[in-house]
């Protein structure tokens, strides 16, 4: 084995080609999507107005807006036989196993057989996919085989409605709204750029998000948010919070939902969910475990100057919404999949393919020898 | 839309890694495997030899390649379950679809849930591919529920039965073990890179290779070798191939099967394909097919100085075995998945994160403006 060697590595700092939709860390809070910064859009637009603005590189008029949530609203239904292959899912089946299922099971039965084709592919996943997440965890967690469908215009209300079974709150719907905003887009992360790569071969829009969702199932990418749910609900209170944590600094353990691989200050999503879920704790009626998230956040940061990103107030805010822990990268999925679907668009509108060299470390040139010699 | 800038895009020629596993252009006939030559290997060894060698970075012994054999050949028979899904996917589905949902979903069925587990999981997918594209195929196309299980002791073997029914002859069972040998891995392709970039989030196998699947599909990647199966069957003699791609030329219609992104002068894997397509057109007793492929080769040199790739004579040879073109690629996957695996081992043991920058070409900062002021 070659001796560890980190430069370059990764393509840390490597352009690995151009893009109109995003920019981290260079303009306006630190996020912007086609030229909006995420903090206008999380105070000032709905996750569909961003949907279009990202498939379509400009915002929608109401009348366009109104034509697509009408368009994603009746994408959102399920094909039977897609309804049985997640029955045939078990209960302590990885739900991101769930959703590349999902995404690359629907491939065959509504294939994107034209790039003409792109947009209705990019919206049936993006209707489809709360139901695709929340058939198979009500039916392997609870025996129920829900409707498919609901009446909430908005696919963050849909999506509450389908998980809890009840009509959300005007607050909750919204805060699932900015939320889905927050994870829409991010430049070239791991997953958008397994998704590009796989456009670079012409291949279809199912396979791209399908191999997407595959990357942003890596501990390293998605999941942060689940990670730090499951650190902050074994602490007690924030004292607590405090001296556990510097057991685990002292212990070398990885804490997740602090710091990041391109901000270097702070996430500019952070201080917006962390906002929400401090609205949610008061509605809540029990604040604790926003108070304990200070804390952490307090501590991380005295400690190590570690700030926290989008993920940490994420999983409170979640928490406060009912939503179970297992759930959080899928919804996570459920918004990503806007960015990576403009992505693949962007991709095959000024295409090569992109397959780069590598450093060779190994053998020499050297014979086959008969198998009856080897050792 | 900004100009087309062709200028290392694609990553052409960048290093994006490291590797022990391969060279391409670099050494002995072109293409080598962990040092050995491909030519040597397609001569000398079998695809299961292969398989362990990219794997384990040594050729087996005797003892080692008999246990090898024994543990893969435990490994075909899929879960009743995926049989159950493999039958909901219709006959006009994308074979490639198939291939990247079944690798998919019984990763919901068997996670590799520890690193520690990748050969397991690794080995488990390349001895139920087989059976994945066959009962699909025979299922959807001729109403047939394949056993998934044969007494052929290779996988080259095991396809061919499984896929027509009857013990394969001599012959038949080499071509593809050659075939599958010639396929096995390539360096940095886009859907090796691809499984790599999923690896580096530190995510499972089943996602790396469902991602790798879904490149592969793209037509400027895997199936050449069908699209040059499509074009030769139009063809009725070598006159009348030269005449009919002449007139192609002159449309400017793509040729695929010829010249490589990496490869200048002549791709390895052609001489030796090609011979055993001849051997096969003689057994056949009807040589008119390769006949036809010399004639396309004998053409596109004298008039473009472009040379057969792998997949030009994999058209001829894989149809004197009688296998349906619509396989062609799900037989590549079969074989590709050794490469694609052993990188995403090889990525793990030395890993960051593959995560590039972009060149923004997007939008100034520009505020949202109110739904009712947009145009």
């Amino acid at each position: 084995m070659v001796d560890k060697k980190l430069a370059g590595a990764g393509l840390r700092g490597q352009s690995a080609g151009e893009t109109s939709l995003c920019t981290v860390g260079q303009s306006g809070s630190g996020l912007t999507y086609c030229g909006y910064d995420v903090a206008d859009l999380a105070e000032n637009a709905t996750f569909e107005e961003v949907a279009y603005l990202l498939f379509n590189a400009q915002l929608p008029n109401q009348t366009q807006l109104d034509n697509y949530i009408m368009q994603l609203t009746a994408l959102r239904d399920l094909p039977q036989a897609l309804k049985e292959v997640l029955q045939r899912i078990p209960a302590d089946a990885h739900p991101m196993d769930v959703m590349r299922t999902g995404c690359s099971f629907l491939g065959n039965l509504e294939p994107e057989v034209d790039f003409n084709d792109q947009h209705k592919a990019a919206n049936r996943l993006l209707a489809a996919f709360p139901a695709i997440m929340c058939y198979w965890y009500k039916f392997s967690h609870e025996g129920v085989e829900i409707d498919c469908v609901t009446d909430e215009a908005s696919l963050a209300g849909h999506f509450l409605k389908l998980l809890r079974g009840r009509t959300p709150s005007d607050q909750h719907r919204r805060v699932m709204d900015v939320s889905l905003i927050l994870y829409a887009e991010h430049e070239f992360n791991a997953s958008t750029f397994t998704a590009r790569v796989c456009a670079s071969t012409l291949s279809d829009m199912y396979s791209c998000i399908t191999g997407a969702i595959g990357s942003l199932r890596g501990p390293l990418h998605g999941g942060a948010n689940e990670a730090a749910m499951d650190m902050i609900q074994t602490f007690t209170s924030p004292v607590d919070a405090k001296a556990k944590m510097a057991e685990m600094l002292a212990n070398k353990e990885k804490i997740m939902g602090f710091g990041h691989a391109i901000y270097r200050e702070s996430d500019p999503r952070n201080v917006i969910i962390k906002a929400w879920s401090e609205k949610l704790a008061k509605a809540h009626g029990d604040t604790s475990l926003y108070d304990i998230s200070v804390a952490c956040e307090e501590f991380m940061w005295d400690t190590k100057k570690l700030f926290c990103n989008a993920d940490f107030f994420h999983a409170s805010a979640y928490h406060f919404m009912g939503i179970p822990t297992k759930l959080f990268t899928p919804i996570f999925v459920c918004s990503r999949l806007t960015g990576w679907a403009a992505h693949v668009m962007e991709q095959r509108s000024n295409n090569r393919i992109i397959r780069p060299s590598a450093d060779y470390t190994g053998s020499d040139l050297r014979p086959v020898t008969p198998i009856s010699t080897r050792k």
